[in-house]
C-alpha cells in the first residue's frame, strides 16, 4: 500500500532467514482485515510503501539454527503480531505485550497479503496446526490468526458469562466473531448492532437474539427498551469510532463492562462521565489470540463453531487491490487471499 | 452553600419522618469531604442553598412505620448514598446503583453536615455499628461512610492483590485510604503520588513503599524507574482530573487496571490509545461502600487497618466553614465535625 486507495501487487525479494530465531512461512491462506481499512481509507502517500497483511495460515518452509519447536513441513496459524513465547507478559497470556512484540504489515514490518513471508521468534509466534494445508476447515482456522481471537477478546474483558446479556457493537467481521463468542460463553441474550443485511442475518445465525440498526441516542433508547430499561452487562465494542464508544457506554448496564477491540480512532474516550456514575469498566485492546488459540482450537476442530462464514469472497493475489475496494464498499464481509 | 466560597450556619426546621421508610439519625459524627471541595471552588450561586455532608455516624431517634431492621438507639454509619437493599443492584453489591438510589447533601438532597437529618429507606441504608456513640474507635468507623470504603473500591476496581505492584494517584484522605487498601489486599510495592510532607508521611506509615511527587511525563518516568520498566499492575485514581486520569493510564503496566474513585472533572477519558494498546483496564465510581461495610468493619474493629488518621482537625457545627477553607488551602488532610 503506497497511499490510501493505492494496493499494487509487486515482485519483491524473496523472503529469508535473518535471524536465528526466525522462520520462512509461505501462504496458503491471508486475508484482508477490517484494520486494514483504516490506512485504506486514510493513509498518506510514501514512496517505500508498506507490505500489508497480518493474518495467515501456511507452510512453514524454513526455520533458523535456533527455531527448536516449530519444524519444516508444519502446517501453522500466524497470529497477527509475533512474540518470544517467555517474557513475563507471554506468561500471563498478553503475547501482545511481550517485551519484543512486532505486527507484521505495519510499521515497515512485512505483511501476509503475499507468497510468503519471515516471522521473527518463530517458536514464540506460530502455532501448528494437526490439519493438512487444504484442511476443510481452513477458513474457520484462519479466523484464529485474528478476528475470531479478536471478538473472543472482546467478550472475555467485557466479562460474557452465562445468564448475561451482552451486546456487539458493529457487524464487520470481528463483531460477527463477537456474536459467536458471546454465545459461546453463555450469554443469554446477545443485541447485534449494526445495519448491513447480510451481516445481521449471519449474526442471527451465530446467535444474536436481537438486532439494533439505529445509531446514537436512538440505538441507546433501543437497547433499554430491549433489557428492561437496565442496559446489558457486556458491550463487546468492535468498530473503534469514538461514536461507537459512546454509544457502548450509553448502552452498558450499571457495573457493566465494555471491551472494545476496534483500533480507537480517537485520542480521547467519551463517556467519562457515564461510565463513572454507572461504574462501568471498559478494557481491551490489541487481542492476545496466539494465548487464546488453545482455547478456541479444539471448538473450530469440532466444529462447535463456524467463524469462517465471515469470509464471502475470495481472491488470488491479483485480485487483492480489488478485494479492498469490495470490504471498503461494503460489498464483501471479509475477503479471504489465496495466493 | 450558597456559592463557591459561600458556606453558613443556618437553622433550618427540624428533619422529620416524611415517608415510612424514613429514619432520623441524629449526627454524632460528620466531615467534609474532598469532593465537597469542587462545588466549593466552582458552584454558581444560589438562593436556596444546597445542604452538604454526605458522610456521618449518629444515633437513630425515629423510625417510619415501615422500617423493621433499624431500631431507635442504634449507632449507625450513614454512606454517603442511600439505596432500598433489595433492588437487583442492591443484591449484586453496588448499591450506589440501586434503582431508588440518592445522594446525601447533593441535588437538593439533605446533607449531613448538621444536628441531625432525615435518611430515606432506612434498613436499606443504615448499617448498625457494635460500639457506642463514643466509641474510641469512632474516627476510623467514620471513614466506612466514604473514603475507606472509596479508597478500597479503587482497589478493587485496579485488581490488587498479593504480589502487585499498586501506585496511588492523589495524597488527599480518600489517597491515604487507598494506600491502606493496597497493602490489605497484598501490594507488594505502593507508590503513593503526592506532594505534601505530611500527607506523603502518613501514606508511608499506612504502608506506601515509595513517593512519586513529580507530574506528568516526569511522574510516569519515575514510576517506570521504580518498576523496572513496566509500570504497575494497579492503578488507584483518587483525584479526578483529566490530567490525573493520563498519568494513571501512562504508569499502568500493560494488562494493568486503573481504579478510579476521584468525581471526574472531564467529561473524556484521556489516554486513550496508550490503554488500548496496553491493554489496559479502566473502571471505578461512586463506590459501593455500604456493600463493603461487612468486609472493612471487622478490620476496623480489630485495629488491623486505623484510617481514621485522616482526620488532623476537627470543628463543631460553627467551625464548618472554617473547615472547608482549611481543607481547600491544604492546611487539613481532612476535617471532623463534632455537632
Amino acid at each position: 500500500m503506497y497511499a490510501a486507495g493505492d494496493v499494487r501487487v509487486q515482485e519483491v525479494p524473496d523472503a529469508a532467514i535473518v535471524e536465528p530465531t526466525d522462520a520462512i512461512v509461505r501462504v496458503t491462506r491471508a486475508c484482508i482485515c477490517g484494520s486494514d481499512l483504516w490506512p485504506y481509507a486514510s493513509m498518506e502517500r510514501t514512496d517505500s510503501g508498506q507490505s500489508m497483511g497480518h493474518e495467515a495460515i501456511g507452510v512453514v518452509e524454513d526455520v533458523g539454527s535456533q527455531v527448536t519447536k516449530i519444524k519444516k513441513g508444519d502446517v501453522v496459524v500466524m497470529p497477527f503480531a509475533y512474540s518470544d513465547g517467555t517474557c513475563a507478559f507471554c506468561h500471563e497470556g498478553l503475547p501482545t505485550a511481550c517485551v519484543h512484540v512486532g505486527f507484521f504489515g505495519n510499521n515497515g514490518m512485512n505483511g501476509a497479503q503475499a507468497e510468503a513471508l519471515r516471522i521473527p521468534l518463530a517458536d514464540g509466534t506460530l502455532y501448528p496446526l494437526p490439519v493438512g494445508e487444504d484442511d476443510a476447515l481452513m477458513r474457520s482456522l484462519l479466523t484464529l490468526s485474528d478476528v475470531m481471537g479478536t471478538g473472543h477478546h472482546a467478550a472475555v474483558v467485557a466479562k460474557v458469562g452465562p445468564g448475561k446479556r451482552a451486546a456487539v457493537v458493529g457487524d464487520g467481521a470481528v463483531g460477527l466473531c463477537a456474536v459467536i463468542a458471546a454465545k459461546r460463553l453463555g450469554a443469554e441474550q446477545i443485541i447485534i448492532m449494526g445495519r448491513h443485511a447480510d451481516r445481521i442475518a449471519l449474526a442471527r445465525e451465530y446467535g444474536a437474539t436481537d438486532v439494533v440498526s439505529e445509531r446514537g441516542d436512538e440505538a441507546v433508547e433501543r437497547v433499554r427498551e430491549l433489557t428492561g430499561g437496565e442496559g446489558v452487562h457486556s458491550v463487546l465494542e468492535c468498530v473503534g469510532h469514538g461514536a461507537s464508544m459512546e454509544t457502548a457506554i450509553g448502552i452498558a448496564r450499571p457495573g457493566g463492562a465494555v471491551g472494545r477491540v476496534g483500533v480507537p480512532q480517537h485520542t480521547e474516550i467519551p463517556g467519562s462521565l457515564p461510565a463513572f456514575f454507572g461504574n462501568i469498566t471498559v478494557g481491551g485492546g490489541p487481542a492476545p489470540v496466539r494465548a487464546y488459540l488453545d482455547d478456541l482450537l479444539p471448538d473450530v476442530l469440532d466444529g462447535r463453531i463456524d467463524p469462517g462464514r465471515v469470509f464471502d469472497h475470495t481472491v488470488g493475489l491479483d485480485g487483492v487491490p480489488d478485494g479492498y475496494r469490495a470490504m471498503a464498499d461494503r460489498e464483501s464481509i471479509k475477503v479471504m487471499v489465496k495466493p
